[in-house]
């Protein structure tokens, strides 16, 4: 068995080794003067089960690219098996048409892992669990729930109530309530007319709760924070916000800085840059 | 028949499109706010012949995820035929193993392109002409040497010899003697003992004469100006230099600058950006 790393997510790799009590392989990625990928495997693989960890965060493109690369070079060195832990599966929210002439993103990335010869892949809360239907090879689709549950069980909140920003994240919602022994709350979104500001209507007790918020992802931030401050105008107590993977594109930090949100807490799916490393938010582990 | 262009070559695509009679096709290429390609057509293509225009030239990945979601896009939206127009085909250097476990993208991307769901590949002067042979679609490979020989032509040069700055393009530098009537010459670079510099001999008669370098590709200049300061240095009269593709990466803009290359003449297969639009580089188009 060996594992190797790709750009996206060295700390994180650096963990999983750790975890499993093997070095991590030496190869370099880099880049050539005209950009285009270089990738080195400085020790033989021959007949090993390998393990390559990359998410398909930002930059999403080069991340995919360098994954198919790593994919070819190992295959191509006679590994065994190509296993590849993507914590992040990115273009996730591409998963089906919902415009006429519109791509299919996420399953074509499932058929490029497939074409350059992955045999497995590892992942996390996909954004719709139908996306494991886009892979004839084996995937395995973690939850970051437990994790989650974990975190605020130890923080010892009182008369928490779960709370889900949308209509497609109840189920998410329910999990994380009924690892806290909580009820859920789902946040209504509706334009009575068109052209007339959207209604933020909740549904379910959050007056004087502790609320918190779940989500699979937070990208810019819009969403969830305003859930948050509806839910304090709403009389709740206060809000934290959680979710597996923290996207954090554009005006998101801002936004949280700005919120109501007394604590964002993800999971390290994602590197975080420095720079998004702020106090509201803390990172936990998946690496076990 | 459609045609589409994408980011990379949108000046050369209006001139396709001109020479075909056609407007180009309403189609917006950008990124979501966390760097996801997304691509909206806004136009019908049910049942046409769609033509696509994208060199996978820097940033080379970026442009090759763009054409793979756009050739999902259209075989979701019932194109007959999808013919990709690649001026330039990145990751044709890494055609074949050179050392241990390493990667063949060229053929990577050829089957990328194939799953995606492309029927056709229409490029220029790929690095290597078995490169044809990773692809089980059509490929037309359509050469640059015409172009650059019928502009050298009308300047009405004397005393013309054409020189391979290597043994690899030996064939490509016949090629263009042929038209231009002119003999040829080689650069043959040995390194007589390990550690010692290497020594630019010259393979043929060039004294006097006006040589013409002819590459397929120029990226970060090296060999081309070494090659041209070998030539002045062996008595040349003066040198010009030429190829399809103008990668120009890294420091090769100040080495031609710098360099004994009276002019360098290339295509716009690769688009060049303002600063790289220097006086001593002629741009012809292949788009007839
Ligand atoms: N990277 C992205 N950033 C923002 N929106 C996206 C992205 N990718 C896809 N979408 C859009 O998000 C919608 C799907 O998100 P959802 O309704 O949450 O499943 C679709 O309309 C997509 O066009
Ligand atoms: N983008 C690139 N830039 C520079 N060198 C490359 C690039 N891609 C591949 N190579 C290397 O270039 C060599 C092949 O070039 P050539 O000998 O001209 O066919 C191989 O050793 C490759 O590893």
């Amino acid at each position: 068995l060996k594992v190797f790393t790709l750009n996206s997510n060295t700390a994180l790799a650096e963990e999983i080794a750790k975890h499993v009590g093997v070095p991590i392989g030496k190869c370099s990625v880099s880049r050539f003067s005209d950009g285009e990928v270089q990738i080195n495997i400085e020790e033989s693989i021959r007949g090993c089960d390998v393990f390559v960890i990359q998410s398909t965060s930002a930059p999403v493109n080069e991340h995919i690219m360098e994954t198919l690369i790593m994919i070819d070079a190992l295959k191509r060195a006679s590994a065994k098996t190509i296993n590849i832990v993507m914590p992040y599966y990115g273009y996730g929210r591409q998963d089906r048409k919902a415009r006429a002439r519109e791509p299919i993103t996420a399953k074509l990335v499932a058929n490029l892992l497939e074409t350059a010869g992955a045999h497995r892949v590892i992942t996390l809360d996909l954004h719709a669990p139908q996306i494991q239907g886009f892979f004839d090879i084996l995937i395995d689709h973690l939850m970051g729930v437990p994790i989650l549950a974990e975190y605020f069980d130890s923080k010892e909140l009182h008369d928490i109530v779960v709370v889900s920003p949308d209509h497609g994240g109840v189920t998410r919602a329910r999990k994380l309530a009924d690892r806290l022994k909580a009820p859920i709350a789902i946040i209504d979104k509706r334009r009575p007319r068109p052209n007339v500001a959207e209604v933020m209507n909740i549904v379910g007790q959050i007056e004087g709760r502790t609320a918190i918020l779940i989500d699979d992802m937070i990208d810019t931030a819009g969403t969830i924070t305003l859930a948050a401050n509806a839910l304090i105008e709403n009389g709740a107590k206060e809000v934290y916000a959680c979710c597996t993977h923290p996207v954090l594109s554009g005006p998101a930090i801002e936004r949280i800085q700005n919120s109501k949100i007394k604590e964002l807490v993800v999971t390290n799916t994602i590197s975080l840059p420095e720079e998004k490393k702020i106090e509201k938010i803390t990172e936990l582990s998946v690496a076990e």
